[in-house]
């Protein structure tokens, strides 16, 4: 299966637009893809779709592309944001891979108690995200933020973003369908009755308010940290099923349901 | 958070039962893990449940546990197999750990017409999934089967177990959720009506009839085959939403869909 190059562009893209690559495109492009002047590619910067452009000029350090005609509208994700407390290298690049892939508007690393990791390098996973974006086919690339104490991120939620945070504790109680579709992203309380599930999901619009999936450490969430959650009026405690779930599995799974429920897979 | 060893046994289990080790487990528990003798590990064989075992004798290159006593029961997931056509290594490996934890019954590398793996090593795939059952507490361990060809397997196939097939094609067209709600499980016909959502759910039996889910390779299906695919009587294809998700990626989200509509996460 030929495919052909997809490149992430901060730079306005429109009909006939020459763009200036960076020494590190140019030697991608050229070095590593073997491109030539003339050679036809993808491009995108985010927010303004796909386009078809060519290689205009081609040098070892620098280059230009001259943008030629849309091929796709911008696609943006619903709003819903990950949080999720950094792992081991391979695993946290695994996590926001799969996270720009299924869809989430924002990706927010957060310091747990249980967390081991003291920093993470914003810059490179933010490269990660452009790189997952350029290569499942995305229009739109999620932000990553800094590396945040969840205490402070929970201190300064807004007010109409609700919170899904995956709860261990509640493995094999409570299914993640029926607790999620009792609850119609309206802000509404929280519903454990399973009979409830019919009325939930007349509710659902088809723009869900804001939201926010939480994956914790694979140590778990701490006690208190538990408490405090439950006790705030934007969470929603999911259970992922009877198994133990790794932190990386966790986030693709909260997300795949997300979508499938609220998000743009309905 | 310390977390103790966990070990799968292929030998019978009980009370009081002494159990030799191979000289890789020997390596493994007194080596890497430095437990001496009197310390206390779980230990599962796939058939049994949990239990709590001591270390009897640790020596370098052998040793024996004794059983103590029934930690949990044995718990099996539903009857879904994933059959997956090979990947490069790492995700091939990771395909198979998610599967472990996510409740597969069964792992199927299946030779796709763009699969390009020629084989697969079975014993190095199997040993995998022992490890992750080790890792995520779990008590069974699906098997793993040698690499086949798709078109043998089809031609092959029981006619009570459903086959879903995720079908890069249907993106953006039918939701994944009201498709797969709408068909009960018991081999009725396909319903793309979401109208007919409510009336499926309904029909939902405790224990849902045999499936199996399958991913295609990076390259998706070739024409014949997805033609094929969808003239079989047992297959339901399925969008995994609009955007293009990795293969690895559409494993885990189609065992977590399943999961949650018709396994164990209910």
């Amino acid at each position: 299966m030929a495919s052909i190059v997809r490149l992430f562009l901060d730079h306005p893209l429109a009909p006939a637009q020459s763009v200036p690559l960076s020494q590190a495109q140019a030697h991608y492009l050229f070095g590593v893809m073997r491109l030539s002047v003339g050679a036809e590619l993808r491009v995108f910067n985010g927010q303004s779709g796909e386009w078809r452009a060519e290689v205009e000029l081609a040098g070892k350090r620098r280059g230009v592309l001259r943008v030629v005609e849309s091929t796709r509208a911008q696609q943006d994700p619903p709003d819903v944001w990950l949080l999720f407390a950094p792992l081991k290298k391979a695993r946290t690049d695994f996590i926001v891979e799969k996270a720009v892939e299924l869809g989430a508007a924002r990706i927010c690393p957060v310091q747990t108690q249980f967390t081991n990791a003291e920093r993470v390098r914003q810059d490179r996973l933010q490269a990660h995200a452009v790189e997952a974006a350029e290569q499942c086919g995305g229009t739109f690339v999620p932000p990553v933020e800094e590396l945040q104490r969840l205490d402070r991120v929970l201190a300064d939620w807004p007010a109409d973003r609700l919170l899904m945070f995956c709860d261990e504790s509640l493995a094999a109680r409570s299914s993640v369908l029926s607790s999620l579709l009792t609850d119609g992203g309206e802000g509404a309380g929280r519903v454990d009755d399973a009979g409830k599930v019919e009325e939930g999901r007349k509710d659902r619009g088809d723009t869900p308010g804001p939201w926010a999936i939480l994956i914790g450490p694979e140590g778990g969430f701490s006690e208190a940290e538990r408490a405090h959650l439950s006790d705030l009026p934007f969470t929603r405690a999911v259970s992922l099923g009877p198994r133990i779930l790794r932190a990386d599995t966790a986030a693709v799974a909260a997300l795949t349901l997300w979508q499938s429920i609220y998000g743009d897979w309905r």
